[in-house]
């Protein structure tokens, strides 16, 4: 029987290029697959056909949509996932979501090789490979960038030489991934790294700079999960579609930092993510309101080694299931309503409200209703600080202080 | 001989008050000690004077601005200290150097107590008391307003029975503490955290929603030390000055947050913060650009910890000097220029230089000059994902397996 | 109607004292709560009748023994916890039991006053108030030793006076907790910590420098769990029990050490753990050959962060929830089978088997049978160290390298 | 010119062997440089002119014994390290010392290639490769039995076909690796871990099970360094030369575990380390006795990571240069001398003193001369508690209390 290689098929040149090409260098048969992670763009039925016209012997589309959203993007927001203190983890995100569907397809159409399209020094490959590892060890991988030194211009020489039904004309400058959590763009002139984003970077975000009218908006969360929008219920998949409209329109959620890859090397990273930032900084909120100061101080740990581990392509690791098992136990109460105003790039909190609240005012106020006993402060203080107050101590004794 | 306290004097009504208040209760001579660091107002001569005039038996000003800005602004930006990912920790900031002032105040008038103006229910009773503890556990310690359950009220009254020289009509209804490293403001009606803030509240920051043109400024780092504006050298004095003025004058810098106190209580506070944030964002990005992956993640958490331990009042405690020499040691090369954006309330960096950057472009660049041997990717991949490997195999094998 | 208040009743000289000290002081009644945690030493039924004899209104004992196990001593050995690397929580562990009965017991007594023996510089104290402040914040607590500085010479004098049923001739010069988990020991001529511990000090182990055979053990575990004892089915109270007997007769568990109490203060403490230090060093190793990399390197700050806040009094706190939370995630496949040398003091692993292993013969032996791909290391090395080259030759290239 | 290669030479069989073989696969001439780490065994004069009669064009012996135990063993004890809270890092700490001498060998000989021994499946050519990375990224490196799929077979039968001057009869079933830090065993029937290691696998330490006195020692350290046992001055190296023989003569250092290797698998590891253990108990108690409690809590996350990160070959990284900082300001004051039992295989401390204890008698007694002000503890207690108090309470409201 034929052997079948599963295909992470993306529509554009290099994994349509890629469908004959693997057919002639593993003799096997190709399975495209593309998988809609709210990438927008192009038909997902122009792109299944593709597909059989470059030579595929089966074509898939997989809307993966409402699944992105609800089981890697809400993750991420309750665990505040940014990487490096301001990344969203979108292409982190996705990976593991199009492993699992590869996967899937392997045993639904037999195949026994998975190609994607990553080259070998971007995190991607890891992400995807790790991933099969973990799930599908049996299957071999191929991936032609890398493993075949594969590069643009070959894809172009060959696509012509096959006649393959890609247009190959248009040469964008960017290069970009992009999805429902965010959108990454690389490109020759930003490797300059003193060199600004042009405006024609972006693509989900209007420019912060241009005048208009702040907007307001409230989110409902129910247990770390966004539930409602100004008052009207969403999945999790349309609360981050109306945030990156609404926030992408006010400019929200532009990133532009040299990151650390797991590769070993630093890049230059544009990245737009206006629903993401938009929730994020609604949820870390509520967790303030939300959320006691011990775990509060712990959490953070966690959410840093969390980002890391997704960022880093262990999305199937233990530690990812252990970390998500102490992050689901400190979500239980962070629910309420958070208002943000949206406006000139930015998401800022200017209200929220709880049922499951600590705050209390009656503690807080310096005003009529003040129930603290300020009485017991006097102990508080002195034992709090009596460690340091010995060791100062200790080291004025010895002549060694030196504050 | 009759005793004396040292009283850490603002010139506001509470201490002026305190002054023949302390004098009555303790019998002690009262030394006025009003320390400069950078909360501008009022002329501290006038100040000085008004100690005296209100019985102080000595009134002491001292300029601690450069200081201030080198021994504790500059330290807390290394550490990238925002409590809670957001508080840039103004206050927590001011009071050990104020502590350390009225420590040396003691010691030159022969001071054997030290009074401070807090309250009993917030951290900068902790702050002045362990700081105290630490650099003179000898001084005993009186806080009217808590130990003596001293109200705004009551200072009143007891100013115009005394006909005190001090103008008690005006009211503001906001709690402020400000310096050179920011603004804090507390009022009535933002206890209540549904309320977003008005424009009122602000006095460093311009209103970020009003047109204007972006304001693009270049700062220079020498580790991890603000050295030049826009190739201007300045002390760092200078530059927090210099970033507050054109930071604010974009709105750069406002905060808004329910926040957990030292004392246990949850509470709302909003921030002012230009210089801060400014000098915060263009360092953090530096720190990207130079210092060491493995670095960088670890330097997340002690960064945490400084900004935890500042705020909790152990600026004194040996873990803080522990972890400044860690963070010492990481800033050796975190030089360079980043350029900021300016404008409409954000602090956008587009570009960074620095003669010490680990960013390598050969090694990055997707086009010609790349010199990253891609071979080397296939085995890294496989070996880095080799445990969770193993652990799914297991996790399949025993059945368990729930991804 | 009478106010009730609840004793934490030991039986001993305190405590009994306390029964006639608090009526008088309070005017209430006195419930006197007996709770075997597994301290052994007297009988409870004459406990129980020693505080009806000094006045109790009420008298309970509760035999708490599997239930301690359970629920405090297998979360604690999960977690690894030694305080300082060292102490197994043992008197750290029963406080929140304690309290937990205290509170049902005011419940059904209608208690509104909670009473316990501690003094004001120990961090029992903290473990009882800190409990009953989660768990009923409404009921009033006093603590005698503290409260109203009694002392034992008070003590004594007071039963004397009052003729209670208590035999004060006996004074032992140590100062002891124990329970199933283990024995805590602190005495006047250890609190000169140059002096080592003597003999007598012991209760719980044999002296480990004696000659005897060896005792080889092996202990099963599910899901981090002990359930038998060289094959045998016990529960958790009957493999404490058991290991208690087994390895205290091989004077394994003993520990000396300075310690930094919740209170601010270092303090020398003497503890035995047979048990408890057999049952850690057996899951450890456990936990080695079952549990991923990442993970465990992770659960190590997790497990320190679990012992750090149970020892300072925070068993009810929602951060041991969702530390609990991470823990129970990790120990799915912690089952299998250790076992350990009981000898001259020591516990040792001499052997370990699992279903779960994460251990693989293959991948792990020299011999016949390799299954390891060495080629892949080359480039897994070469990645691995990237970043650390990229830093070094930076330093290089700035003259700044010092290594 | 002809190349040369420089080859880390042990005198054993397979490095004896990779003369000749280097010399023919590169045309290389071979620089042998044999590094002395108290390794022990043979003469090094023999293992130098055993490398000439293999044909070596050159041949080192360097005595790195002192330089290894103050510069990288005392070190590793100031960080208590003890990878996975076991093992002492006894190889992983040589490697990097060894890779210093073979680059400045490499610079000395003209060198442009350095060999090493190792294979690939284990953590030393990450040792030495990252090392190597590091000093002198331009080297190339050959590890015949990685690269070339050399084995212990092919080497003797390469040695009896070259008539090399290497007994090639003797053949010890154990791999071992051993210095001055410890000594690791590896061999085939403790493969299977379940099996016990028989007593012919140690050679450092004595049976602990053998009836002996105990052997009680003092050792002084000065700012966490060994300056002195029973009173006599030592270098680190003397200090460790004399308790490898006193705690090896009482069976003190033993250690089977199952470890998880870089490369990612895990291994059984079988090692003896009776200095090393007898030096870091030792330490660790001082430091109970002279630092603070914060910096000790936070100490253990810098301790786990600076073992981890060695463990994994990165000793030449920033991050370990950044953990050093840390640990040498908190060992400031980590002096003092401490009394050890060393019998039947544990180092058990009985004592410990010290000008810069934090101990305070006066604090800790609860005899005459208690000075702790126990009124302060009521108002600690109660703020301490306050936030789970809050969170329990928010808990109870919304009846999702689970405690």
């Amino acid at each position: 029987m034929t052997e079948r290689v599963v295909l992470a098929y993306s529509g554009g040149l290099d994994t349509s290029v890629a469908i004959p090409y693997l057919a002639e260098q593993t003799g096997a048969e190709v399975i495209a697959v593309a998988i809609d992670v709210g990438q927008g763009g192009e038909d997902l039925a122009a792109i299944r056909q593709r597909a059989l016209d470059c030579g595929a012997a089966e074509s898939e589309v997989i809307d993966a949509r409402e699944e992105f959203a609800a089981d890697y993007c809400v993750p991420a927001m309750r665990a505040n996932a940014l990487y490096m203190d301001r990344y969203p983890l979108v292409s982190a995100l996705s990976r593991p979501l199009i492993v699992k569907h590869l996967v899937a397809a392997a045993k639904k159409y037999g195949g026994t090789i998975v190609s994607h399209g990553c080259t070998g020094k971007g995190n991607d490959q890891v992400r995807f490979e790790a991933g099969l590892g973990a799930l599908a060890p049996d299957l071999k991988v191929i991936a032609p960038a890398r493993d075949f030194a594969w590069t643009r211009d070959k894809a172009i020489a060959y696509a012509e030489e096959k006649g393959l039904p890609i247009d190959v004309t248009h040469k964008s400058p960017y290069s970009i991934d992009q999805n429902l959590w965010g959108r990454a763009v690389e490109t020759g002139f930003l490797e300059d790294i003193w060199n600004a984003p042009i405006e024609d970077v972006y693509a989900y975000t209007a420019n912060p700079a241009e005048p208009r009218d702040p907007d307001h908006v409230v989110i409902t969360f129910d247990a770390g999960v966004p539930v409602a929008i100004d008052g009207e219920t969403v999945t999790p998949y349309q609360a981050i579609v109306e945030l990156n409209r609404r926030a992408g329109a006010q400019g929200v959620g532009r990133l532009d930092m040299v990151e650390d890859r797991l590769v070993g090397i630093k890049s230059r990273e544009v990245y737009e993510a206006p629903g993401a930032i938009a929730l994020i900084t609604a949820h870390q909120e509520l967790e303030n309101v939300t959320v006691e100061r011990d775990v509060a101080r712990f959490k953070k740990g966690v959410d840093q080694r969390w980002g890391e581990l997704v960022y880093d392509g262990l999305w199937f690791s233990p530690l990812r299931g252990a970390l998500d098992a102490f992050i689901d136990d400190t979500q239980r109460h962070v629910s309420g309503e958070v208002r943000l105003a949206l406006h000139g790039g930015r998401a800022v909190v200017t209200g929220r409200r709880s049922e499951a609240s600590l705050y209390d005012f009656g503690l807080a106020t310096y005003d009529t209703g003040d129930t603290f006993d300020q009485s017991l402060a006097k102990g508080f203080v002195q034992l709090w600080g009596l460690p340091s107050k010995l060791a100062s101590a200790r080291d004025a004794r010895l002549g060694g202080s030196d504050k």
